[in-house]
C-alpha cells in the first residue's frame, strides 16, 4: 500500500544534461538525504525516499521538477512541513519552491483560517466591497502617543488599524500597557462614531510570550492578531492560530524576502494553510519590488477554493497611498484589504478625515 | 543622551545617484517605517529612526551602507532582533546584511554559546585536533533500525553522532521511543569501547514540545542538542538556549538559504550570538555552491574574539567524505568539527570500520 505524498514543485535551473540528476538529487535531499546505496530498507525505499514525478523544460535552461514526498515525513507539524519543503535545499541557489498540491491529510491536519476572509468581513461588517486597514507608528512613541494616534485612526472608521510590525515590547511601550490603553481608545472612539473598527496588535517573542500577549489583548475584548512566521517560526504560528480558533490572524511578511520560495505560494498557500486570515504582502508600485503579476497570483491563492480551507485576504501594503486605491481594486476586486499605513499618517493634523476620505473612497468602489 | 547603536551592514546594488537614497530608505524601512515628514516626535526622530552611518562604493554597481540602529529598537528579543537587522528589507532584492557591529548591551542580553567550542571538546574529551561527527539516518526506519545504526556507529568512536535533521516527531520513530532508545544505545556501546561518543537529538515542534524532548532526553543523560533556527524561529532557539544553561546547541542550517542574509554573518554571527555551541553549514566542494572563501570566513566569525562570547564550533558538512579530511583540517585549522554522515553509510556492514578510521585519520592529524 503506497502512502499519500505531497506533489512539491521546484523551478530549477539546469541544461539538459544535468537536469535529471538535479531532479533526483532534490528529491533525495528532501527526504532521506544519503546516497540510496546505503539505504537497506525496502520500505523506505519505496515509502519514504522523494520520487521525481516530472520534469517539464519551462524555459532556456529553466525547468519545472515535481517532487512526491511522504506525507508522513512531516509528522504533520509545521516547522517539519517547510522543512520537508524546502529545508537544506533553499540553500541551492538554482532551486526555486514555487509551488506544492497537497493530499486531504495535510489540509485536515493544517486546518488553515479560523475565521477566514468572511469571517474578518463579518466582524467589521465590511460586505460588498474591500476591507479598510492602517497602521500605528513609528515605534519609539510613548503609550500616551500611540493611543492618541490609534483614536484619531478609529474615528475615521477604517475596518482594522494594526500596529506596526516594529511595535514589540519595548521599553518605551511596553506590551503589556501599549495594548490595553489602545483596545480602549479604538472602543471609545467606536462608541462614539458607530464604527466597528478593530485593533489588531502585534504578536512577537516566544510562544510563551505571545500566549501572553493574546491573553492580555483577549481580556480587553481583542479577538485579532498579527505576527509574523518567518521570524516566529512556523510551528509557534500554527500553534497560535489553532490554540485561538474564534480569533484571526493576520501573517506579517518580516524575513519572507528569500528567493528561494516563491512568494505566490508563500503568502498565497503556506501562510493560509497554516492559518493565517489575512496575507500582509509588499504590493506592486510600491517599495518593493513584487510584479503585477506575482501579487494577482498571490491573491488568486489566497481567496480561491483550496482544499476546503477557509478564503484567507490579500492585504497588498508597502508605501500605498490613496490616490491608488482605484487601481487596486480594479486589480484585486473586492476581495482584498487595503492598508494605508504612512501614506494617511502625512496628513498629520487631518489624519481623522484622510482616515475618513480613504475610507468612503473604498466604499464607493464597492459592488454593492 | 544618545541610546546607543547597533551597526548593521548592508551590501546594497544600486548607482552613483541613487545610492544615498536607497540607504535612507534601508534606515527608515528597518526602523519607524514610515515617511519621516510625518513624524512629530524629537525624541524618536533623535533616538530611533535609524541613522546611515556610512557609504562606500565597493564595486561597479555595488555598496556597502552602514546604518545605526537603536538598540531600545530589539527590545533585546532574538525575534525582534533579526526583524530590525532585516525584516521588511529581507524582501528587496537589491540589499543584502553582511554583518553587524553589535554594542556591548546586545552581547550581555543574547550572551551566546552555553559552553561553546570548548565545552564541547571537554565533553567528549577531544582536545589538540578537529572533533567528528556523524549522522543517524535516513528516516523511515524503525526505532530499532535508528538504534542499531546508532550503536553501530558509537562503536566507532566518533565524538557526536546526531539524528538527521528529518527526524522529527514522526509516526515510523516517535521522538518519545527513538531517543532513549538510541541514547541507551550509544552509552552501551560506550561503556564496552572507553570511547566518549555523545549524542545529539534533533529537536522539532513548537517551545511546548522541544521543552518536553528536552525534558525527555536529559533524563537519558544527555545534554547536547540540534535544532534549525530557521525553522522553529530565533526566539524558540534563543529560549531553549537560555533555559538550559548546562546544555550545548548544534544549529541546523535548513531553510537558512536566503541570499539576503551573508551565511557568513548568518552562521558564524547570529547563531553564535543566539547560543548556537556549534554551527553545521554546508561545506565548499559538496552538495551546496558555498565558496571555500565563506566557509573559512564563517568559521574564523564562529571562532574569533567576539564580545566576550564562548567561540562555537564550526560543522561544514553537505557531502563530506574520509578523503576531504586532510584538506578539511587544513582549510580550518583543528577548531572544527568533521561531519560526515552518507559518506560513512555508504560502507554498510563496514560502518563501525569505516567511522574507526575516519575518527583515526582525524587524530592523526591533529596538533597535540
Amino acid at each position: 500500500m503506497s502512502t499519500p505524498r505531497i506533489s512539491a514543485v521546484y523551478h530549477v535551473r539546469a541544461d539538459d544534461s544535468t537536469i535529471e540528476a538535479q531532479a533526483k538529487a532534490i528529491a533525495v535531499e528532501q527526504s532521506v538525504e544519503m546516497p540510496l546505496a546505503a539505504i537497506d530498507s525496502d520500505w523506505v525505499m519505496e515509502n519514504i525516499v522523494g520520487r521525481v514525478e516530472s520534469i517539464n523544460r519551462i524555459g532556456d535552461g529553466l525547468f519545472e521538477v515535481r517532487v512526491g514526498l511522504a506525507v508522513e515525513t512531516t509528522g504533520l507539524e509545521a516547522g517539519q512541513l517547510i522543512n520537508m519543503l524546502l529545508g537544506n535545499t533553499s540553500i541551492q541557489d538554482t532551486v526555486t519552491l514555487v509551488d506544492a498540491e497537497f493530499p486531504e491529510a495535510i489540509f485536515q491536519a493544517f486546518r488553515g483560517p479560523n475565521l477566514g476572509i468572511q469571517g474578518l468581513r463579518d466582524a467589521c461588517g465590511a460586505h460588498g466591497r474591500a476591507m479598510t486597514c492602517s497602521a500605528i507608528k513609528p515605534q519609539g512613541l510613548s503609550v500616551a502617543g500611540l493611543v492618541q494616534l490609534a483614536e484619531r485612526f478609529a474615528l475615521g472608521g477604517p475596518d482594522y488599524v494594526k500596529d506596526d510590525h516594529g511595535h514589540a515590547d519595548q521599553a518605551f511601550s511596553p506590551f503589556a500597557e501599549r495594548v490595553p490603553a489602545i483596545a480602549r481608545a479604538v472602543a471609545r472612539a467606536n462608541a462614539s462614531t458607530g464604527y466597528r473598527t478593530r485593533y489588531v496588535p502585534n504578536l512577537n517573542g516566544n510562544l510563551d510570550a505571545m500566549r501572553e500577549q493574546i491573553r492580555i489583548a483577549r481580556s480587553e475584548g481583542i479577538d485579532t492578531f498579527m505576527a509574523p512566521p518567518m521570524v516566529c517560526g512556523f510551528p509557534t504560528f500554527h500553534t497560535l492560530v489553532r490554540e485561538n480558533p474564534g480569533c484571526a490572524f493576520f501573517s506579517h511578511p518580516s524575513m519572507s524576502g528569500t528567493p528561494r520560495i516563491a512568494p505566490e505560494f508563500l503568502h498565497g498557500k503556506l501562510f493560509r494553510l497554516l492559518g493565517a486570515d489575512a496575507v500582509i504582502y509588499t504590493n506592486y508600485g510600491g517599495r518593493f519590488g513584487f510584479t503585477k503579476q506575482t501579487c494577482q497570483t498571490l491573491a488568486h491563492n489566497a481567496t480561491g477554493a483550496w482544499g476546503g480551507l477557509r478564503g484567507a485576504c490579500p492585504v497588498p501594503a508597502g508605501g500605498m497611498t490613496q490616490d491608488r486605491v482605484a487601481e487596486m481594486v480594479d486589480a484585486y476586486g473586492q476581495d482584498v484589504m487595503l492598508l494605508i499605513g504612512g501614506g494617511l499618517l502625512l496628513a498629520r493634523e487631518n489624519l481623522t478625515a484622510e482616515t475618513r476620505a480613504f475610507v468612503e473612497t473604498v466604499e464607493r468602489l464597492g459592488a454593492a
